[in-house]
This record gives C-alpha cells, structure tokens and sequence, in this order.
C-alpha cells in the first residue's frame, strides 16, 4: 500500500471498538512523530501517551463526552510548549551539536539570530507557533497509523486549560494542543465508516503558477 | 519501504541541485497533501505551485535568499484562510452532503454549534485555527514527498505579508503560512546532508500514564 492508499483508508473514526492496538505499533508510530519535522530541529512540544482508565474518564468529561476518549487503546496528548526560551533553545542544540560532535559554539550565531526574533514576540505568538510544529507531528501521525492499519481520530474537541490541570501540563511549560485516540473503527457502529471521503476539488485546492 | 525509513531518508534539504521532479510525483504530493485531515474537514487553506522562474526570484529576495526556492523544481505556498465565515463553512458542507447524497440541511446543527465557536473568536484565533490545518497537511506532504524520494525543506524564513502582496492572497482571503520547496539535494554541497539526524531523546520526548 501506498501512502496515498493509506490517506484513502484513514478516516476520523467517531466510533471505536476498545481493541488494544499492539505496543509495536503504537511504538511505530510514536517513533514516526518523534522523527517529524519542526522549526529549526526545535520539536517544541512533547507526547504524552495515556492508558489509564480512570485518567481516560475525566478526559472524556473534559472533551464533550466523545466515546473516542475511551474507547480508544491509546490516547495521545500532543503538548505544545507554551513559549520558546533561551534556556530551552539552548538545551536543544547542545544535544544536536553533542551528538554530531561538533564543537559546542557551532550554532551561536543562529542561536542569536533565532532568539533575536523570538523574544520580541507575544507569548501567545510563541504558543501558537510551538503548537503548530506539532500539527506536522500530527499529520505525521495520522500517515504512521493509517500506514499501521490503525485508526486515529484528530480532536480538537476538548477544554485545553482542564486537561492541562488534569495532566500538570501548565507546572511543565506545556499547553494541551491536540488529542489523538488511537484504536480500531467499530464498523457496524460507526456513521461515518461508510460515507464518502469528500476534500475540496483539485481545481478549488491547487492554483499552478508557470 | 516504510513510513519510518521514508522519514530517516528526508531531512531539511539546504542545497538543491535544479533537477525537475516528474509531474506525477508532485500531482502525488498534491493529493497526498488534498487528502488530508483538517477541522471539521473545513480545509481552510489551499496551495499554490510555483514554477514560474521569475516569480521565483522575487520570492527568494523575501526568504533570506535562500537557495532552495529557485533550486527546487516546485514551490508549494500553504495559503491558509485568513479567517473562518459563515458563507465558507456552508460551501464546504453543502459540498460534502452533495457528495455524498444527503439532504441539504443534515449538517445545519453542527454547522450552528462551529460557528456559534468561531464567530465570537478573534480574526488572528481564526487565521491561527486555518494554519495549524495547513501544517497538518504539511505533515502529510512531507511523508508523501519522502516516499516519492523528492526533497523537501519547510520554511518558515520568509516575509508573509510580502509574499501575500506578491501572489494577491490577501484578496483570496488567505495569508501565506508555510513554503515548501520541491526538488533534488545537492550532495556535494549541501553542508546538512552527511549530519546525523538529531532528535529529542525518547525518554524526554513521551511521558506514557498507565
């Protein structure tokens, strides 16, 4: 199967089964957003991966209810960070230069020219920008578990600042961003299974400049 | 080869070295990146292709004059819609229950709840909301460009609102979010090419809640 073949296959399952998808799968695809691209090798966000039941309830309570929350094997929290640091940066590409064995100076004067740009700007714009590097994780994700013949249902549908309570996430300098339930679709359950996939059409989507 | 190969092969091209991509690798790329999940699956922005060399000129004088613009064969801008509205949200859904031979009015309480959210949101929360789709679906081009084995850089090093002006976005309603180059690496001179790939260390990057 193709990657275009999986695209065709995935949908957002509104109903899961409660079948536990295998830890080498869920592996495969925790490795696939851990390899993502981000802004400048970045990666400014962190996975938390929830199994626990009880955990589970309080996050549906906190996301309309949606059975997806607990029905799925494994949800995970994308957690954005909630504003770049000098600090943080730094800790970035002393690992990246570290493991390259390059001298630990390498990268200042990008360092500069990167801070210089970022500290000026709104928390909420570093928030913002955090969080989208972990939207291409997302759909890096949504390409892994299709790929894994595993469903996965991107929800936005959720209190961020409760499940940041609920997860600590605010005492770690991190902001709910995005959930993803990963499971298996309930076929004779589920009203959207067998409804055609509808996207803009090409003509509408893509405009060539030659 | 797997997804998980694909994303070790790729990496933030920095040299490109002018050879063409075949058409139907980027029509690929494309419907990879058309398939893709968003919101409500709204698909709040859409791309436009550019090959023309003179346009590409002057898009790389806005992006720090950075090589791969008018090395690469393809450049794709991800235009995100600069903000949600009513008359949008009901094309996209009038297009959907077409599609899919339901009656006109299925989706009208959702549709009343999404915009009951997003009306009282401010433009920038909108504009934010449409690229973080956008991002999703870059995600997804950059799994698909792997596969491919065309290169593919991100880039987020440009002036928008020059771009914006340049390609008359801004009287589509869409701002431009994200840039991203197809093509060739240059591998005798692209200074990234033999680094390794560095990422977050596992054990920092997931937290898993039993």
């Amino acid at each position: 199967m193709s990657l275009l073949d999986d695209l065709k296959w995935r949908y957002a399952t509104k109903k899961m089964n409660g079948n536990v998808v295998p830890q080498e799968k869920v592996d495969y695809i925790l490795e696939a957003v851990r390899l993502s691209a981000s802004s400048s090798g970045l990666q400014p966000y962190e996975i938390f991966v929830i199994t626990n039941a009880e955990l589970l309830e309080k996050i549906k309570v906190l996301a309309w209810n949606q059975s997806q929350i607990t029905d799925c094997s494994h949800l995970l929290v994308f957690a954005a960070w909630d504003g770049y640091s000098l600090e943080r940066i730094e800790k970035v590409f002393a690992r990246t230069l570290a493991e390259r064995g390059l001298p630990a100076d390498t990268m200042d004067d990008y360092k500069k020219t990167l801070w210089g740009m970022y500290e000026p700007l709104p928390t909420e714009w570093h928030a913002n920008h955090a969080a989208r590097q972990a939207y291409i994780a997302l759909g890096t994700a949504l390409a892994a578990a299709a790929e894994q013949k595993v469903d996965a249902t991107p929800m936005e549908g959720f209190t961020p600042e409760e499940v940041d309570k609920l997860l600590e996430l605010k005492e770690k300098g991190l902001k709910s961003a995005v959930l993803l339930p990963l499971g298996y679709r309930d076929e004779a359950n589920d009203w959207l299974v067998n409804m055609k996939k509808v996207r803009t059409p090409k003509e509408i989507f893509i405009t060539e400049i030659k």
